[in-house]
């Protein structure tokens, strides 16, 4: 391949959230140069942050050579295959957008746009830690939701209405918590990041220990259970249970190679990955634990930005 | 396409059961010719049922032209990526047989081995009532044992060790019945034959009705709750509530375009297709629902010799 080829071989990513849009040019995996970030909120329209977020591809393009796509992940219900934001999460307006062809008539380049947490599994599966060779990979996300991501067969599944990987929703007691959607005993009621501070709070306020709201956050429970805080480390066991109670499930239905965890939660480590390997282990054939890698997140919050950008490159070279 | 080359799409498709071999020849989609079933248990080496099912494939070939492959559905732990039968549910002496190989250097013919759900699956997604146009689709059977097989963006989706689709694995609480491979309340252990009945027979005793098991069997129940009879109504309710559960799980992690219920236990029809569908409309975004087609298996004990006839020929024409 030729230099001038090889120099072809970049994309800009856009990981879109509900107060700001990262932005960065994506090269191999990496993010080799970055913008300054949009906040979301700020333009009354679609069209404006559109204008915004062009100028912005625009800028990155004059100071690094050789983007040849734009790809952009985004929070909410996206149909990649054509190209639509039908919805976007804690967004406004964001309503049956025609985003990647409005992208691709603004700056010239191929355009995709994809779920974010879909984005987050692709970058993970293949500049991720160790899964670039493995056909079958479940991306669980660990934050305020409970997302995740699937790789089948070695390419990403989608689903239907590219709704797959709600893994969130999934229960774990069929006459459990109620849910947002009519389901019961889903993941995300027990192991969000506020149902995790409010199961700690209940547990101490059991224990008979006072805690103020700010001591039952996931963070400060990582930091009290390696302290040696016996309520919080019960907290993060009985998490991990729930969590590895539901990959089981998923583990019987799809027989992967690879779980890579990652979100907010997940920075507690072992705290979390070790009763979530132990469960797994626990419930599911030996066979198919034997080889199956359960994996933290290894690009952090970079993932779905270098996923977008890596997509976008993808289709643009098929 | 020649007269000559159209008469060459058949193959032999064999489903071996724990008790019997079936054996047919497969052309587009239906049984066109059977050869008399073999007494599985009947031979006491792998190597002489090998003989006996090479026979009666010679048999079938003198009898219908064009014969260019032959498949064989098997219940238990197949390779079929090698062609090795590793474990044969209820069969002893089956362990790790090159089956494919021996087959293929016996009668010359392309040959490959397949579990026996995913066969099911890949039939009633092809020739089945109304799925050949969709891409992901989850069977289930209830029987003995629940199981199942997923057709997940076109193709057969079997996992790295081609275990994926135990759906009778998969819980519906992580506190519940203690299953076989220390996983807690999986499907099976409230909804197989004998756990139906089980429950039947429970809830007729809580009521102070006297019944014998043999008036407890799915069939039994069947009949009596189409004839009004409460508790009977009541226990096919619960058990497509259950199924449904299970079902709302994999439709939050998949988002498929159908979910296809075959096996002994769906022939009670609307008696549990109904709670089945209603349980996952109640329980999953209705986005999700409103495109989901939930269907009976409609080719019956045919479904695993036809699909693994037609898995053969797909090998044989790929």
């Amino acid at each position: 391949m030729s230099v001038e080829a090889s120099l072809n071989f970049a994309a800009v990513g856009l990981d879109f959230g509900g107060t700001s849009i990262k932005i960065g040019v994506v090269r191999d995996g990496a993010i080799v140069r970055r913008a300054p970030s949009l906040p979301t909120l700020a333009y009354p329209t679609p069209a404006e942050l559109l204008a915004a977020m062009v100028a912005s591809i625009g800028a990155l393009r004059a100071e690094e050579p050789g983007v040849a796509a734009v790809g952009v992940g985004l929070p909410g219900i996206v149909d990649s295959r054509n190209g639509v934001v039908h919805h976007l999460t804690n967004v406004p307006g964001w309503d049956h957008v025609p985003l990647s062809g409005q992208l691709a008539a603004a700056t010239g380049l191929t355009a995709v746009i994809e779920n974010d947490a879909n984005a987050m599994t692709f970058a993970e599966w293949k500049f991720g830690g160790c899964c670039r060779d493995l056909h079958n990979v479940i991306c669980v996300t660990l934050g305020t939701g409970v997302g995740g991501g699937l790789i089948l067969n070695g390419q990403l599944y989608r689903g239907r209405q590219m709704g797959a990987g709600e893994i969130g929703h999934m229960s774990i007691d069929y006459r459990g918590v109620p849910g947002p959607y009519g389901n019961f005993g889903g993941l995300e009621e027990y192991v969000g990041n506020q149902q995790i501070a409010g199961r700690a709070a209940v547990a101490y306020a059991a224990a008979g220990i006072t805690r103020a709201p700010a001591q039952c956050t996931p963070e400060a429970l990582a930091s009290a259970a390696t302290g040696g805080d016996a309520v919080a480390s019960a907290i993060w066991e009985e998490t991990g249970e729930m969590i590895g109670a539901v990959l089981a499930d998923a583990v019987w239905l799809l027989n992967p190679d690879a779980i890579i965890i990652g979100g907010g939660v997940a920075n507690a480590g072992e705290l979390i990955l070790g009763p979530v390997r132990r469960t797994i282990r626990a419930r599911t054939s030996s066979v198919f634990y034997e080889q199956l890698a359960i994996l933290p997140a290894s690009l952090g919050d970079d993932a779905g930005l270098i996923g977008a950008g890596a997509l976008a490159l993808d289709a643009a070279y098929r």
